[in-house]
């Protein structure tokens, strides 16, 4: 609302969806989807479970793939709010590409349940890792594609202009961030410790200070 | 709170609920119902599945409904914030209106859940598929019934008067969206797959910038 | 923010909680408080459910409660809003209170899912009626408690001062609320069906604009 | 939005991650995580409970656990806005930090609902205690983090400068709530109440006005 008047697009900006709503619709789902994430924790079954200390041991693969979605998704709450908050409106394409944006994400705590459940299982940890690796990389790719049609699509929308050269680096950035979750997807097929290591490898890549691109702009 | 200074109804506005928080609460109801859709896409159980490939496979169902009613839902959503953000103020018939449009929203998952796992049964099938159209129509009804308090019942509390002409139109298109849904239900009976079928194209029919009324009242 | 500087609060505002992050906060509560309640309607199984429509019109109780308690979360909403609307500012007891609210309404989804599941069970129906009518009393309790300290232990954080009458008209009417519910609940012993028709027929009363307060400081 | 107008920093503020969205964030994550304790509270199988009484009476554990966490969590979110509403502006390190800190708080229901089923039983309730008090404690250990790089690390970002010395009263208070949860995991080798009873009176400890540091700063 104060950023209408200080952007001067005041009068016509109710006939668009703000960013403010925008944002705020995304930072709830997002927000639900990664305290979801726990919910797979599961209590062990006291009638079933002589040895509480064990059963807990045993679901490591749980706690690892919860720390890896968590970190992962709260990374791209990050992005998201770097990108978005270039904006000073959004438009019609902004908004849906933003929902198979949030889509991807709402599946997140599927793929991460089914990688925790089938790592240690004798059979399908390949597949499962694959499609955790898979929704990783959908999410990736659903950011990559919102990003250019912020920068290049509707680079009118931007809240200050960017010089295109800006623009297209900030743009591989996100491109650049699809290739390593191809890669731990395919992996997959050789190991699921693959596609697990290699997932919270990148998350924890991106969240040191180095990856950040919070001050590039300046 | 900005808002209210400019629309000069600062003095009075604290004594009728708010845009912003009737807004914020929308979107957590529907950012909450969004994200437990995925909720419904199970992990098939490791003991009593030899393949996870065809057990993956098999519950197709899952994600048609699941994408199908998590774009319907963001679809609602944008409406919402186009419908809202034409108000300068809420009263007590708005917000009531809106409260049973939430609860329309928040049955979608249930209504999901119910088609995804009767799709492909011997039985039931038709009727989970009416109950699944009949979720979406309910929703299509209450927002109709909400934009029509909006548009006629209360048009005084517009941010900016429009014309008859113009608020007849905007009604128009939202009842003539109730249509399909009617549609779409009532053909359960033939086969659940064309309910499902329409409503995937609904939902993809308003996906498009077409479709979108976002810049209308220009 | 903008609040902060109309009312000349804004060199020590944010000593206290600002009304903007608790009102956030309790449409999160509540939002998802609300929407969880649609978990409740199981989806019949089909490998034992020979006939879904029997099986659906036969848990109507359940669709009974949820309504109920939808539109009774959605008005404690609005009632919530209009309360800490009148505030400029927060203190600790009142964000006390507050939370002990978000906690009597986050119980809710629990006493009706109790009730849905009791209700046509030839055991345990009037103490589960009971806990129901308890939740929403308890509810009003710590509703009734807020606005007092609102109204009464911490007048001078209003954002305009109110006549001791006033005050006292609108605190009445949030007492007046619990006697109802304090019924219902003891109706319990004599039938469940006494105390989901009563909260059903309360929460029906209070939708009304009648029974709106949203106008009356005026 | 208005903040940035007023703190004279709103031509770089883009370039960071604003409080604001930081805020909305985690008062979304805090509030799923806060009303999903409730989903642990289950309802009684009625086939197998003759009578709901003794059954509800016998899982007070529940109910213990629940209010216990309800108000632990309410504690860090009114801790959490204290220490976020110090500052004008976040970077990416308080950003990671935050999500740090969320993660421990979406793990809290998992806890939990650990204690609440051992608690009782004739094994494991030990290790689930510790469990429990360990989540409150990482709870404590991240926001004591997180108030470090805020009151030190990051200094140059509070919106009103700090006194050496305020900030290291501040820091104190934080680091010194790490002392008890740490003697409260310690003592679950003794016992699962005394993990309870101490993680319970902390609470209420805390929910009291002395403990608050709400007016510190003045």
């Amino acid at each position: 609302m104060c950023r209408a008047a200080r952007t001067g697009a005041a009068r016509h900006e109710h006939h668009l969806v703000s960013t403010v709503r925008l944002e705020s619709f995304s930072d709830g789902v997002m927000a639900v989807a990664i305290t979801l994430l726990a919910l797979d924790i599961g209590v062990p079954n006291p009638a079933s479970t002589p040895h509480l200390g064990h059963a807990l041991a045993e679901q490591w693969p749980v706690y690892a793939a919860y720390a890896t979605s968590f970190l992962t998704i709260g990374i791209i709450w990050i992005n998201h709010h770097v990108a978005i908050g270039r904006l000073a409106r959004v438009d019609h394409s902004i908004v849906m590409l933003n929902i198979v944006l949030l889509a991807s994400v709402a599946v997140i705590p599927f793929g991460t349940a089914l990688l925790a459940k089938y790592l240690k299982q004798g059979h399908g940890e390949n597949l499962a890792a694959a499609v955790y690796g898979g929704t990783l990389m959908l999410m990736a790719v659903a950011f990559t594609a919102l990003n250019r049609q912020i920068l290049f699509g509707r680079a009118h929308l931007l809240r200050t202009q960017l010089s295109h050269e800006l623009r297209r680096r900030i743009f591989l950035r996100s491109f650049s961030g699809v290739i390593p979750y191809v890669l731990a997807t395919a992996l997959a097929a050789v190991s699921p410790y693959i596609t697990l290591g290699m997932s919270a490898a990148l998350a924890a890549f991106y969240a040191t200070p180095l990856s950040s691109g919070i001050a590039e702009e300046r």
